[in-house]
């Protein structure tokens, strides 16, 4: 049975473990307060995050050094806001820019967690700023043993050194080690350096219109609906 | 008030956490169960602390690259036992090493770090390699934000870049930030770099015989019993 071979785990953080579209959606909203009644925010939250992961892969081809993620999301928005000519004043733009550092977990996922770490080591692995993802742990109430972040390795995932550091941080070997992700690219490239793989299901990850990719497959140890599901199927 | 201005407390684990001293000595008569009576373990750990102690110091001045900090212990273990000719075999040399991974925390450490977590975010800043503070951290409840330790700057304390490290993960300015230990040499690196300080007495660090420097000085912004004592001092 794997979860006898597993001893720790490594959650992406922005879709699996937390709902960052309707976070920002409503952070949108709030400070927008009616004034582009004709805006449709979920359309402009998929895009700016859509920018955002088109920026971190040009970061990652470029091999350019560590860029915070933080100004990323920052650029990003500005390009997506300018393109649609929605009139947002800089100052609101840098604090709809720190709704990615208060994302709300999905409502399985502190359950979950508390049920996994009694019989587990539980770790973040995120592209995020590590400063983003302690935020976000620390309103959230997510208990990790670790939080490990992109920004330790210098590189974003999928490149394989964040995975590699990851398992040196824990002292395990890649096999005693399970990503966990809702994303397809993040659990191949684990799986191809010998870490054992959990997809997540999270059909609501780009909002009610947006199109997850929420299809089981058998390339992955588990499929789970949701982290209550994960925890059960790992015997918790 | 100090306390309004900082918002991260760092930590040391080994000695201002954690009585590694007791521990590694109950740990040494459990595993040699009666077979020295003679030996005075309280000293032999004392001189293996100190070895460990040297063994980082040569290792930092060589800067000849990172060293895991668990084979330092096993080194150094080697040394004090051949020395004082005590016979041990190696699988029990590993086995002692181990109790350097399962520190236990002083009995005000639990309850203070809950008191601080409400108003501050917490981290660990330690020596000791990421996967043993995860360790110590996870079998004792140590309710940390976050785990910074050398392993990720790839220096050892004092080495200026282990606090910069911490700084720049946390997102924070130095003087938003209070390094804790019972180690004067610990604050006095971090506080060259302007982070604020707070020392803890821990008068049996060395164990009942040891000799803890506990003298409070004003060349620290806090000085404190216990976390209790810390807690209180910041407001929690």
């Amino acid at each position: 049975m794997i979860a006898r071979v597993v001893k720790a785990l490594l959650f992406d953080v922005q879709g699996t473990a937390t709902d960052f579209h309707s976070t920002v959606c409503d952070e949108a909203r709030r400070i927008s307060a009616g004034r582009h009644p004709g805006v449709d925010w979920p359309d402009v939250v998929r895009r700016w995050r859509a920018g955002y992961f088109a920026a971190l892969e040009e970061a990652r081809a470029r091999h350019s050094g560590w860029v915070p993620v933080h100004s990323l999301y920052r650029r990003a928005l500005d390009a997506v806001l300018d393109e649609r000519g929605i009139e947002f004043p800089a100052a609101e733009r840098d604090e709809l820019t720190l709704a990615w550092r208060r994302l709300k977990p999905w409502p399985d996922v502190v359950p979950g967690l508390t049920r996994l770490r009694g019989e587990y080591t539980l770790a973040t692995l995120s592209n995020a700023d590590v400063s983003a993802v302690v935020e976000i742990s620390k309103r959230a109430g997510l208990p990790w043993d670790a939080v490990f972040a992109a920004e330790m390795a210098g590189v974003f995932k999928p490149d394989p050194a964040i995975y590699r550091m990851a398992a040196t941080y824990l002292g395990l070997s890649p096999d005693e080690i399970m990503m966990v992700a809702s994303h397809k690219y993040d659990l191949r490239a684990a799986g191809a350096l010998g870490f054992k793989t959990a997809f997540v299901a999270r059909p609501l990850e780009f909002g009610a219109d947006g199109e997850a990719d929420v299809a089981y497959s058998d390339e992955f140890d588990v499929n789970a609906s949701d982290f209550l599901d994960l925890a059960a199927q790992l015997g918790c």
